[in-house]
């Protein structure tokens, strides 16, 4: 059940091409993406859970599972949410243009948007984005789509990795974009995810929601849940597996792939996020079960305090005892455990002498783990969050004007 | 039922005396304070409900009840929190060498401490302290225990105000401290309440928990509560009232004072809150009930998305209304109205065209007041908090150190 690996995203799987161009919503830079695959795909999908959902988001939900997928479209630079009435026609018309240029029908497409929310899109340029994007699509294409569906980003989100199954080699491949207004749940800002196995579409999206949950769930930037948080899976069988239709082995080895690409592009989103300076990885560990220690890793993920303090590289331990202790969650005070790296911190509750400078040093790395053992079962949670630093403050400031 | 500010804070009412003194555990500035009533006084408290309690509540909840109490003693510079029994032992030295030097019991001194998380009191200096602020107790000394109480508060915060209750003058003042980690759930960081009011201790309590819940349970400053909140009133009666017994006229009107005591107080706290620039009042309107109404309030309060689009004084009221959106609660998306002071800026969850110079001018303001309508019910609740500035990051990254 060997993952390995492999260069490329979107396009490394057989049988996908895809394209991004400039059609003029951002002021520079490649801001609209088509995904295509060459034959019929089954598709998945998670999508946000805040109330107000974006026209693109109850759009492709409609689509979802109305038979065979073909293609994805996306926009960045507008989010096209709290836009009424518009903002359904808007969608609607992004899914029918690209059908037409691809000769496809238009439930056969997934939309997705992203952007400031509340400004009407300019659908005359994402046209004709679009009927540019779909004349030059490729297997080159990969990473201007990861470029096309980038906002305040800072570097392209792209993995792929190669599963065997029963000895035929099979691709998965995906983008995902995304910095700040990331708590997903139920799935993130945007991720795209493309595989050559063929695979019954229940079944995909059973192992979507199981991949999603374990990553972009995962990961915190501000605690803040997006209005178009998707993410979007085509799997077109052009690998050449025997087509997986149960929980089996192939089942298996096609989920190990798939939970490694997203939680790597979970992580790469963290790492990305608006500001950040560090990955943090929080692990909750000997808690009542899998939702309680969840439950405690994102308090302390969301914590400003905590989030600060590793900016500072000050191993102020107390204000993550303190987000603990307000999670939520039933805990023993004189119970808990806390690591600092791999540094004890704290031991039942209350301060352990140690070694200050070597925890500086840990604090000052590029990855930061904060371990959490509340002794009281076997419940564990892993959180990718951030630090919140003076950048967080000048990216958000002023992000609409 | 008329309630008049007046001048000073917790030596506002009759027979009441404070002191705060410099003992050692700030570098600098006044760091202990003891506040004593001259006589015999009803007691009421609320306290944090995070499940990590310092040790100064858990024994002030234990002294809470046993009969008429005397006085308040608090550190700032050291929270005692997070060091097991040493902790406790320090707490209850505190409160015995109040009462020997006071002339009283240990059970009826309340103890309060604020400051760093997880290191051990130097209680040598702290009972120095006490017996030296216990020497220079006077009704000037209100405020210097206003200023003893500070941590990273950059004001004093102290208020009083007069009551008519039947033709007898009542006076209540009071003292609060919080800039950070505040988003105070049954309590806020330290406020410590003194009324010459004569009135039973269970309809003190009450009247406490009520005033609480409308104020100090309805500010955000980082959405972190604190392992040390604790709100303190002491009732004397040396007003000369006719005991207040039951919740006549004369409750009310004692109650009403309080309320404006109290919310004034917990403002203070934002407008001192770390960092901010400005006060942020989010009323939300419309919705089902209370709950559901201070639920969606609060998610917007604690948006750090909002919060720095407030301080960068752009009116992204997508952000906003994404953060009604992820609350948790049920609201229909399609009848949302927000108002940025008295301008409208979107109706039926979708974006007015609206004087961008107008709007601009009142998030410059002091003073910003976000309004969201759900249309959808009765329920209205309002919140406090400030705005998320560079200077946040900078009082915590390295606060600890």
């Amino acid at each position: 059940m060997a993952v390995k690996p492999i260069e490329g995203g979107v396009t490394a799987a057989k049988g996908f091409l895809a394209a991004g161009v400039h059609c003029g919503l951002k002021a520079k830079g490649l801001d609209l993406a088509v995904i295509v695959s060459q034959v019929p795909a089954a598709g998945g999908a998670v999508f946000t859970t805040n109330k107000v959902a974006a026209a693109p988001v109850l759009l492709s939900r409609q689509h979802l599972g109305t038979g065979p997928m073909r293609a994805i479209v996306a926009n960045s630079g507008n989010a096209n949410a709290c836009n009424g009435e518009r903002g359904m026609a808007d969608a609607r018309a992004m899914a029918a243009t690209a059908a037409e240029a691809l000769g496809i029908k238009p439930e056969q497409v997934f939309v997705a948007s992203t952007g400031v929310i509340g400004q009407p899109l300019a659908i005359d340029k994402v046209e004709a984005g679009i009927k540019q994007a779909a004349s030059v699509l490729s297997i080159d294409g990969g990473e201007d789509a990861a470029r096309a569906i980038m906002t305040t980003d800072t570097r392209k989100k792209e993995r792929a990795v190669v599963v065997d199954i029963n000895g035929v080699q099979v691709r998965i491949g995906g983008i995902a974009k995304g910095a700040g207004m990331i708590q997903p749940n139920m799935a993130t800002m945007l991720a795209f995810i493309t595989t050559d196995c063929a695979i019954n579409e229940d079944l995909l999206q059973e192992a979507l929601k199981e991949a999603v949950d374990e990553s972009f769930n995962m990961i915190t930037v501000d605690g803040d849940t997006s209005t178009n948080d998707t993410v979007i899976i085509l799997a077109n069988g052009q690998a050449g597996n025997p087509p997986i239709q149960e929980k089996d082995g192939a089942y298996s080895a096609f989920l190990a792939g798939l939970k490694d690409l997203t939680r790597e592009l979970a992580k790469d989103i963290v790492r990305d996020g608006e500001g950040a300076t560090k990955l943090v990885e929080v692990k909750v560990k000997g808690a009542r079960d899998f939702a309680a220690a969840r439950q405690v890793a994102k308090a302390i993920a969301n914590s400003n305090l905590v989030k600060t303090a590793i900016f500072g590289c000050d191993a102020n331990w107390g204000r993550i005892i303190c987000a603990a202790g307000y999670s939520g969650v039933d805990l023993i005070p004189s119970q808990v455990d806390i690591y600092l790296g791999d540094e004890q911190v704290a031991a039942k509750g209350a301060g352990l002498p140690f070694d200050e400078d070597r925890v500086k040093k840990i604090l000052e790395g590029d990855e930061v783990a904060i371990t959490v053992d509340l002794n009281m079962g076997g419940g564990m949670a892993t959180v990718w969050t951030c630090d919140l630093t003076y950048d967080y403050i000048k990216v958000n400031a002023s992000y609409r004007s």
